[in-house]
């Protein structure tokens, strides 16, 4: 594996540690190597080391198999451009399978700020190390994280650029909200079981509420925060991918691009946005200053008169035969009440009520959570007898927490994202057309709200720890109540 | 509240303590006597005494009101077929009840012998104790417990003459596998709950499987058990009221008579049996001996060569539009290997595995569990993907249990009936158009095996503690696993 930006943040906090917790638990081959690069001025040693720091802040390195797993590691020093440095890299590479016994396989990590990708891919083409040569025995992937690019252009630049590399089944867009196994176990609990399928349609949904909050607020990212704001930040790949999980047809076999096929194709449904339209479903906020808590404009990095959303709520409908009619409700925020991403299925109402005489009100609708963080859960909310002489219905919840489950131990997100790669299984991975389809379907959004002149005027000041503004409440007006 | 049958078991053992707690528990009015009717030789102190035993021994007296109770129980002797001795207990109803100052509700309980009721009903009919008189301001109810009749002949004779004494809607036919909070539970869970209508029907239901088992052998009932057996004990009354609970089609309103239709309308529908159904479809056991336990035929008061059945199992069809070509299975036993009372609905395969490359078998039905007893839990079994790298399938339960839920105590199943008689709630009783169904329908099948040559041969011997006789998986190829 070569780990490009091997200096930066997210080698040290988040790809090292998951590839020590990997060797840890035997799920790395035998023979391996991984390489650092980056313009940093490093030698093997001294990545070694920040590594080592790197692994023990991170890890249960109880196993004591942590300096064994550095010994592993090497570095190579690298402009991005620089033909010759791709030569070098070349070579060392071939020098490093026949020291360490690797096989050919060879993994691309491009751990790297936005711009940078389309360069780097570009450039290991020309030094020959984007396809397989004739002496060559193993595969070459690469994978690139999120943002996939900034807007349609951006993104369709860098599918481009990464095209001409690479071919499509070599590239994982890895989104590390969806790397998940309770992703996975989304497409097999609706798929695995006969009796929700039937009624996971317009004639029995009332609407879908998909909720992905946090209580921290933008802390280090405002640099890149403050150009980008939440849609483009969660909207375009996070809350879109779940919405369609929610709303994918059963694919015919569980198989990467089948999987991927159903998603785009709930993405080429979603309704286009009129201008009308956005000012009737879409609500921006930003989080103002709290007990404590700094405002979004007093955060460093951050203009004092910023109109950055942190903040939205997106109604959004899927055209196609299933779903006419029933409203998505897509919520993301910072400083919420609740760190929680959960989708929730309102079904409706029961169409007569043989209680109506005795209890003379309206029957609570029966939901379906499907919890992916913090809690992995799946619960049923449901009426029941409330206990005692008198007739009366209470809501409960049938629960099943994968955190009490016996069996073992799921992978996190990181670890899961890397073997995935080396097994070779995209399903959990974007695809390019999706990656497309999200962007031309938010366009119209982002156009609206980013350059007409009530931008201001449309961005509504929220409490830190609240659920977002009350202004909500004009699309969905029992917000958040029942989702919670 | 009148008892007959005042110096019997189920006096002492069941309808007084109930009564007590329902005083305890601030139920009862605050005006009212209970008299005590039988042909033992006691007067009010010796009643008293007995019944203070009874309520010392079954319920918690801490409150201190024991003997506050204690002073509002009144003894009668009577000869059950003495018309003097009505009209003495007339006199004395009325001095009570100026007495004490009781409004003119009046309940006889009739805890008697299966012969005696309709006795006791013409007498009192003939004293004139059965319909409210013109001075009169209150109403009378009956109860009676099953058997209502030992076959559909005396069932009619005895609907017939408790009718020419009442009204049916005096009439409170009491089952207490049926006069369960969760009982009516399951009326709510069904029809206050919009997921589970759509799917509760022939296109997505496979099979439908209702037990009823104990732990405990025949015990001191042996004497009459010898002369009925499991089928007229369990299957006429409670199991075909399990039956008709889980298939009857919504009610419009929640009221006895519409949600009696309803089940009458099921027993209607129950596929009739020709001689050659029953052998195919009936299978029937009798306990034997096991370590340090007796076998049936062991027991005092059976004979040593006693064919009388202690299981059944019963494969029914409902003939009608929602449950067409889905079986019924009703299975209920004494010495098994657990007491349990749960309908379990198991719904159909998926009808599509897009998992079928990858795990290569086939995917577990979902199963509903409505557990009525020991536990009284609602619960649905689902698949989900099994934790770790690779891609498997496991069968994991959503639990809502009753028992944890904090808003408070349910009633106890006498306690809840007696509530439901004083509040003339008939939903949880017995109609007489559904006992005699119910007879008409058992009668082919007892006659059948009741009276042909092979009786014996037809009788299996199981292990007490197991599900059964093996034979059983004849009917039902995998009982009992997924069932529990």
């Amino acid at each position: 594996m070569v780990i490009f930006g091997a200096s930066g943040d997210l080698a040290w906090r988040k790809l090292v540690p998951a590839l020590f917790n990997l060797y840890d638990s035997g799920h790395l081959p035998d023979q391996f190597f991984i390489l650092g690069v980056s313009r940093t001025n490093w030698d093997d040693r001294e990545f070694r080391g920040q590594m080592q720091d790197a692994v023990t802040r991170h890890c249960d390195t109880q196993s004591g198999k942590c300096s064994d797993f550095l010994s592993h590691l090497y570095y190579h020093r690298l402009e991005y451009d620089q033909p010759e440095d791709y030569k070098a890299l070349a070579t060392l590479l071939k020098h490093l399978g026949q020291k360490t016994g690797a096989k050919d396989n060879l993994l691309f990590n491009l751990a790297l700020p936005p711009s940078l990708p389309p360069v780097v891919s570009r450039k290991l083409a020309q030094a020959g190390l984007s396809q397989p040569g004739p002496n060559h025995q193993g595969w070459i992937r690469v994978v690139v994280e999120k943002p996939f690019g900034h807007d349609l252009e951006s993104s369709r630049y860098l599918n481009q650029t990464m095209a001409q590399a690479f071919s499509e089944d070599q590239i994982f867009r890895v989104d590390h909200y969806l790397a998940k196994e309770t992703v996975q176990n989304i497409i097999m609990f609706r798929f695995a079981n006969a009796i929700f399928e039937p009624i996971w349609n317009r004639n029995f949904v009332d609407k879908v509420v998909i909720i992905a909050s946090e209580k921290l607020g933008v802390g280090h990212r405002a640099g890149y925060y403050e150009g980008t704001g939440v849609l483009r930040d969660m909207f375009q790949n996070h809350m879109l991918q779940l919405l369609s999980l929610t709303a994918m047809e059963p694919p015919s076999m569980w198989a990467a691009d089948r999987v991927r096929d159903e998603k785009t194709k709930v993405f080429r449904s979603l309704r286009p946005f009129t201008s009308q339209a956005v000012d009737q479903h879409l609500l921006l906020g930003q989080y103002g200053a709290g007990k404590e808590i700094k405002g979004y404009r007093q955060e460093s990095g951050v203009a004092q008169t910023s109109l950055t959303p942190t903040f939205a709520m997106l109604k959004v409908y899927v055209d196609n035969w299933r779903w006419q009619g029933v409203p998505f409700y897509l919520v993301s925020g910072k400083r919420m009440a609740q760190k929680v991403t959960r989708m929730v299925i309102f079904f409706r109402q029961v169409p007569h009520s043989m209680f109506r005489q005795v209890l003379g009100q309206d029957i609570t609708q029966n939901r379906l959570f499907l919890n992916i963080h913090p809690e992995e859960a799946i619960s049923l909310s449901f009426q029941t007898k409330g206990p005692g002489p008198v007739l009366c219905l209470r809501t409960v919840r049938m629960v099943f927490d994968y955190a009490v489950d016996p069996s073992g131990l799921s992978l996190g997100a990181y670890e899961k994202a890397l073997l995935d790669c080396m097994q070779g299984e995209q399903m959990l991975f974007w695809r390019q057309d999706g990656v497309e389809l999200c962007w031309s379907f938010l366009e119209p959004v982002l156009n609206r709200c980013e350059s007409c002149g009530d931008r201001a005027s449309r961005l509504h000041t929220y409490t830190p720890g609240s659920w977002g503004p009350e202004e909500v409440k004009t699309i969905l007006p029992d917000w958040p109540e029942p989702a919670l």
